[in-house]
């Protein structure tokens, strides 16, 4: 789940809405998994440039720490992650939102055979970032190849080259259709998301409509009323059931947010030698 | 789950029934809660006379010390439990088995109202057991109590006592029908299992039938052929469906297995004052 | 350590001190134990009027989350423990501080002879406060008597009672000076801070000089131009070797801090039926 | 510390002798960093022919299941490893001792300017090895190398190799003595200790004279009646003060111990390319 809007408590986003992140990770409706147990992870930011993060391997629903730390946590930009390992080991270091300067990243998903196409993916991360690698998942290694083609510049060109790169060396492994994604990346300021999958069928991702629209729609609801004119969800699964709220990000696409400014538009994996 | 018989690997009863206990807590099928991931634990007997405890906060399913203990675990007696809290602290100290001297205590189900009872349950202890106590579970306090009354010596009437008092207790305190419970205790030479509830409606318990007899009824199931004559399994959910194999503890009921010897009987707690 | 002052980034003060208790938790100098690593915690004021508590079980200083969030926590009232276990779990519910209301409370020392005057001293809580209990120490013990006999409302008075009980019971069951203490409390307002041993031989406790005195002192020591007047600090340790920065609380002492007033007063537990 | 002779009881390895591995722990003598908190890990042969590895993040001596464990593992041979981490991050993945196959693997020690070596010593392993890699240290990567290298057919050519090769490449890279280690390597049957650094001054490595030299030279020693005739220590400090029971392995050097046989010879690093 990611929040860009006006400053609100961390507390409020992951658990009080009805269908809350806390309880999507008891019981997930939607999600390839019954239950996300593996970990979980939230990045904020706050004091200073770079966004903290806090990530643990026991569930979220019995950290209290979390529960401790949200009631504290007043953010314009809020990450919150469950995990459901897809074989990779469950500690810290493989728990999202992975961070690199003031980046964040997360992914849901997997890349198919990834033991095996390890190897090529990591050599390919330019060597200079190789030592910021910590963690041992298919998920980094994807957030370091979008940073090597250039997250930090025109983040939807580096995701579709970093994306076409792992399907290129999957090609050469005999691995068909390697990528099942949803990312939400952001640098603070905006927030970007993906999905896609090289099958076409990728799992659900959505975004919030419009407050003002929203107010519109449903003047009795009044939650609706404390939120800011920019608030923007974007979610593996609608955080509650209210027509109109929540809209389906299409397949193969990426959306923007930021203050002002949302767009949704293509995302096309283009080949590296073309 | 507990396991009576012939020496075998732990991990063979962990993880390799086709309806393993960790496959029970990613997604219990016949439990009150849809997944048990706060905490576990292990009981067995080999060095030594006292049992030992392995025991752990995180998912059992992700405990790799787990695996690779049980790998090296060969045992006559063996207790195995996953926990759902039903609101006391995950900490070591509240999870099942529970041990005290060479005896080992299990316990699923509740004492409502537990909190507002705590103090005169705790109270009614044996003073000096009391600085025993390690955690803060009525499961633990009525492990504690069966103690207080006799446990070691007449293991059916001290439980019996301890239930009743709870619910004397209960009552003073105007909380209905406190007890909910199947419990498995032993002394590592014979096991107990109880399944009793104060308003007559306990969860699912089952005890497998002699192996002997499940030989005749199926003669090509080639697993029956490895476990010994005298192997005995108390679970909540049937392990493999198996016809004939399973057969439910009655309400209100107490069993008794020991090599050579198995026997169900009636549970009734007992008026203290009676 | 306490900190109390105007609101200051958390990191600075757990990680930066010259000799700072992330160090002193490896290595310290004036305690009792060469090694506090069995968990640690803080607590602060921010959010909404009752405090936040981030505790761990682990060494804080592989603590990532903490130093994480200690980045973004600026606040007027912070306090910082590492435990050095006397004995019971390492288990979250018994580290420091320990939170009821808007209280925190944390304790160095320990209650000679706990395990078995607990029984004793747990039935001298305030029944109605009984079940908030939620570990097994004698520092949170130690806590809840104060509460019990009015922390509240007069917390020095509160505290000789609850110190008295204490040496009370012990004399009952033949234990000699059971009481070794430093203790810090707050209200999120004013500190105290206590000294005292039954024996009188109490663990070191010292509080900061006034900021404007020290300026006089050092008017070179630029890290001083940048802290608050109202800015005091109470530790079982130097932070840094400044002359004229640290005052000894003296044997059987309490403090009181708040913006504006500084007070030292003898200690002295009452007896309770004087 | 590794064991290797007649199967005895891991706890009283671990937790009996008077200078013993959690002892030295919290409060290490010859070591390098005051106090070895960050995770430990054992590993033994017993069912089976792959050892079992019981590891974990939190401080040895507070660790209860392995306390638990250790009760229960009757094992000819036994390898035990307390961590100091320096700078890779404190998990499961990263602790000793590591397993592949029926090897195991722990070191004391590091790889200088790891951070930056590290990709391309990584790259130097056989692929068809990389995907097993499942931590980030420069202990795990050197294990890797010396298995790349031959280690299952001939150890002490393989370390040198291995050994060798980081040389080369932190040479290339322009650092000085990158090599500090004594590590120990186990296939079950045999045990090789090393002891080699680049600059020429390892840290402390001994090995146990045979039992019945140590029966004459103190035939009142009680405990030494107990070890059977095979029994071989190799360890970083002395377990006890005995006179004639410790020999420090030389700088350069390699031991080998099996039933009936042991041996000392020089350790040199070969060139790849000589």
């Amino acid at each position: 789940m990611a929040y860009s809007g006006d400053p609100v408590l961390a507390e409020e986003l992951l658990f009080k809405p009805e269908h809350s992140l806390i309880d999507q990770s008891l019981n997930s409706r939607l999600g390839a998994t019954t239950t996300n147990g593996d970990g979980f992870g939230i990045g904020w930011y706050g004091e200073g440039e770079e966004p903290s993060v806090f990530k643990g391997t026991d569930p979220a629903w019995n950290d209290r720490n979390l529960r401790e730390v949200t009631r504290q946590i007043r953010t314009p930009m809020f990450f919150a992650h469950i995990r459901a390992s897809t074989g990779t080991a469950v500690q810290r270091s493989n728990c999202h939102p992975f961070r690199h300067g003031h980046w964040l990243w997360m992914h849901n998903g997997l890349v198919e055979g990834f033991q095996h196409l390890k190897r090529d993916l990591v050599v390919a991360v330019d060597p200079s970032l190789y030592p910021d690698i910590e963690g041992s998942t298919d998920s980094e290694v994807l957030f370091f190849l979008a940073i090597t083609f250039g997250l930090k510049d025109d983040p939807v060109s580096a995701v579709e080259r970093a994306v076409r790169l792992v399907e290129d060396v999957a090609a050469r492994h005999g691995v068909a259709n390697p990528v099942q994604m949803t990312v939400a990346t952001t640098d603070g300021q905006a927030m970007w998301a993906f999905r896609y999958s090289s099958v076409g069928r990728s799992r659900s991702l959505y975004f919030s409509t419009k407050v003002s629209k929203l107010l519109e729609l449903h003047p009795d609801v009044e939650v609706l009323h404390r939120l800011g004119a920019e608030t923007r969800f974007v979610v593996s699964e609608p955080l509650r059931d209210l027509s109109g709220a929540w809209n389906e990000v299409p397949e193969s696409s990426c959306g923007m947010v930021r203050p002002g400014e949302a767009e949704i538009r293509p995302f096309r994996p283009m080949a590296l030698t073309a």
